[in-house]
C-alpha cells in the first residue's frame, strides 16, 4: 500500500502506534496542535535539530528504512551526549512522496522507536508533508546539570585530549558501501558498515565524563581534525596531536590501501564516527580510563592542549611537527 | 555573494548576529553541539515542528525571503497559541543550494528575528545543510499551565463554537497571488495578500481564552470545516454550524466571484487563516466577547457542539440542515 492510498491521517495513526508508549511524562503525544510533555527537571534544557535530505545525506539504494530511522535519531542523541546530557523528547518532521510505500515509513519509525527505547528518548510528535523525495528532520530535547555541562569553549592549556572508541570505521564503511567490489577482501566489512549505518551515541560515556569533571567535549561528526579545530577556536587555545596515538578501527587500513588512501587520513577526517573527543586535566587520566573501562569503552589520549600561539599541529611518525590538515566535512 | 563563497561557518556567523540577543534564559545559543537554555517553568512543555519545502509549500517567485522567514515562525507560534500556551525557544533547520545568495538567507532570518521579538520567542540554534532547493524546518518549544491547557478533545455537548477574527482572507490572498490579473479589481487585495504572507499568531487571544476556561481549541490551519472535524473526532461529539454566522473577510466575496467560487466555501475550507476556533460553555460568551474586544479582537459564535449521533452539519441560508463538506487541506 502506498501513502496516497492510506492518506495523511491514516498514516499518522499507524506511526502513533509504533512510537507511542505509556509514559507518565508524556501528557499528549501525536494528535493535537503540539505535543505536551512534563518539563525537563535539571538546570538546563538542551535543544538540537538535524535535517536529512534524500540523495544529499543518504540514498535508499544503500541504507534500509529501519537503519535510516535508527541513525537519524542516533546522531541527535550523540549531540546530547557531547554536552554531558540526558535525552528526553523528540519531534519528527517528515516529507515524502505520495508514491512511498507505507511499509517503508513504518520500518523507518520502527528504527526510530527501537533506538529511542534503548536510550530513554520519547518520540512525542511531528509533522508529515508532501515532497518528491524523503526529508527527515529530528528535533530533540535533553537536559543537563550546570555542573555537568561540557561546552566546547572549556578547553584549558595543559589539558590532555582524549577520544572514546576507535576512529575511521564509519568512513571506511561508507567506502565499502560506495564500492562493493572491495567488500569481500575486507574481513571487518560488516563491522565497518555497521559503524556507518548504525552509530551508537556515547550517552553513558558522556554522563560519566561530565561527572568526572572533564573540560571541553564534542561528538565526532565531521572528523577528529575538524572537531579539534572547533574546540581550539572556541577555547582560544592550540592543540598538538600525536599521529601514533590515534586509535584507528580494524579494517580501516585494508579499505584505505584498496582505495589508494592512508588510514590515518580516514581516521582524522572521515567523519560520522560519533565518538566523543574531550579535554581534561592530566591528573584525571587514570580515573577516566578506569571509569570507562568499567562500561567496556576504550579511551585514548591523542594529544594535548597548548597555547594558541602554537596553533594546531600533529607530530607524525618520524617525530616531526606539522600543521594539522583540517579537511573535515563542510556543507558548501 | 553566494553561500558557497562564504562557506558554512561564515554563514552561521552572520545568522547568529541576526537572531541572537542578550537573554538570561539562553545559556548557549548558536555554536556548540546543542543549544542550552533555561527549562520552561510552567506545568507542561509544548513541542511542535513544521517542515516547509520549496515548490511544495512556497515558491520564491511569490513570497519574499523576509516574509518566508516571518511566516515560517508565525505558523508555529499559532500552534502554541492553540494550546493556550506561551512560546519560548525555536531551533531552525535549513537546507539550501550553494548558489543561494547570502542576502536571501539573511533576509529570511531577519523575518524570523522580527516576528520572534514581537512574540517573545528566542531562536537559539539550528542546522544548515546542502540541498538543491530551500527547505526550512522550525521546531518550537512553549509552555502552559495545567489549568490553561486546551486540548482538542475537550469539547462538550452544549458548548458554543466560536472563532476569532474573520475567515478566508489568506486563501483569497493566495488566489490573487496565483492570478495577479484580478488584483486591481479587488479593493482589499493588499490586506488579503498580507493575511496570506504575514499571518499573525493569536497568542494573546489564546492566553486570554485559556484563562477564561474555554474547552477545546485549535488554530485554523487547514480550514474551519476541517478543524471542526478534528475537534469532533477527538471529543466524540457532533457539531452544527450556522452558515449565516461565519465571519468572512472583506474582499473574499470579490475574489470568489472573479474566480467562479463561493465566498462561504473559501471561508470554510480555504485554510491558513491561523485564527483560533474554540468551544466554550454558553454562559462564558459575554465574558469572551468583552475580554477579546479589549485587545481589539473580534470573536463570533459560529455554531454549537451537539451529540455525536447528529454528526457534523451546517444550517444554510434557507435554514435547512445538510452535512458539512469537509474538504480541508490534506497532504496526500
Amino acid at each position: 500500500m502506498k501513502v496516497k492510498d492510506l492518506g495523511e491521517f491514516g498514516l499518522i495513526e499507524r506511526i502513533a502506534k509504533i512510537v507511542e508508549y505509556a509514559d507518565e511524562r508524556v501528557i499528549l503525544a501525536i494528535g493535537d496542535d503540539t505535543a505536551v510533555v512534563k518539563p525537563t527537571k535539571l538546570d538546563y534544557t538542551l535543544l538540537t535539530t538535524d535535517l536529512l535530505v534524500e540523495n544529499v545525506h543518504f540514498t535508499l539504494n544503500t541504507i534500509t528504512p529501519w537503519q535510516l530511522g535508527y541513525k537519524s535519531i542516533s546522531v541527535n542523541l550523540s549531540d546530547i551526549a557531547a554536552m554531558g546530557g540526558i535525552p528526553n523528547y523528540a519531534v519528527i518532521s517528515l516529507a515524502l512522496s505520495p508514491e512511498t510505500e507505507v511499509s517503508l515509513v513504518e520500518d523507518m519509525y520502527r528504527g526510530m522507536a527501537d533506538v529511542s527505547r534503548k536510550y530513554g528518548l520519547r518520540v512525542v510528535g511531528g509533522d508529515i508533508t508532501k515532497s518528491d523525495r524523503l526529508i527527515i528532520n529530528v528535533a530533540m530535547i535533553g537536559e543537563v546539570e550546570d555542573s555537568s555541562l561540557c561546552r566546547r569553549s572549556d578547553a584549558k592549556v595543559g589539558d590532555i585530549i582524549m577520544v572514546t572508541g576507535v576512529l575511521g570505521a564509519s568512513a571506511a564503511g561508507l567506502r565499502i558501501v560506495l564500492n562493493p567490489a572491495i567488500e569481500k577482501t575486507v574481513r571487518e566489512a560488516q563491522e565497518l558498515k555497521k559503524a556507518h549505518f548504525l552509530p551508537e551515541p556515547r550517552l553513558k560515556e558522556g554522563r560519566i565524563l561530565a561527572s568526572i569533571g572533564i573540560n571541553a567535549m564534542e561528538d565526532i561528526s565531521d572528523g577528529l581534525a575538524s572537531e579539534i579545530k572547533h574546540i581550539c577556536e572556541a577555547s582560544l587555545v592550540g592543540a598538538r596531536l600525536f599521529m601514533n596515538k590515534i586509535p584507528i578501527a580494524k579494517g580501516v587500513e585494508s579499505v584505505a590501501s584498496l582505495n589508494g588512501e592512508k588510514a590515518i587520513d580516514i581516521a582524522l577526517s572521515g567523519g560520522e564516527d560519533y565518538e566523543l573527543v574531550f579535554t581534561a586535566p592530566k591528573e584525571l587520566e587514570l580515573e577516566i580510563v578506569e571509569s570507562l573501562a568499567k562500561i567496556g569503552t576504550k579511551v585514548t589520549v591523542v594529544g594535548e592542549i597548548v597555547n594558541s600561539s602554537e596553533g594546531i599541529s600533529i607530530i607524525d611518525w618520524s617525530g616531526s611537527k606539522k600543521p594539522l590538515d583540517i579537511s573535515g566535512y563542510t556543507h558548501f
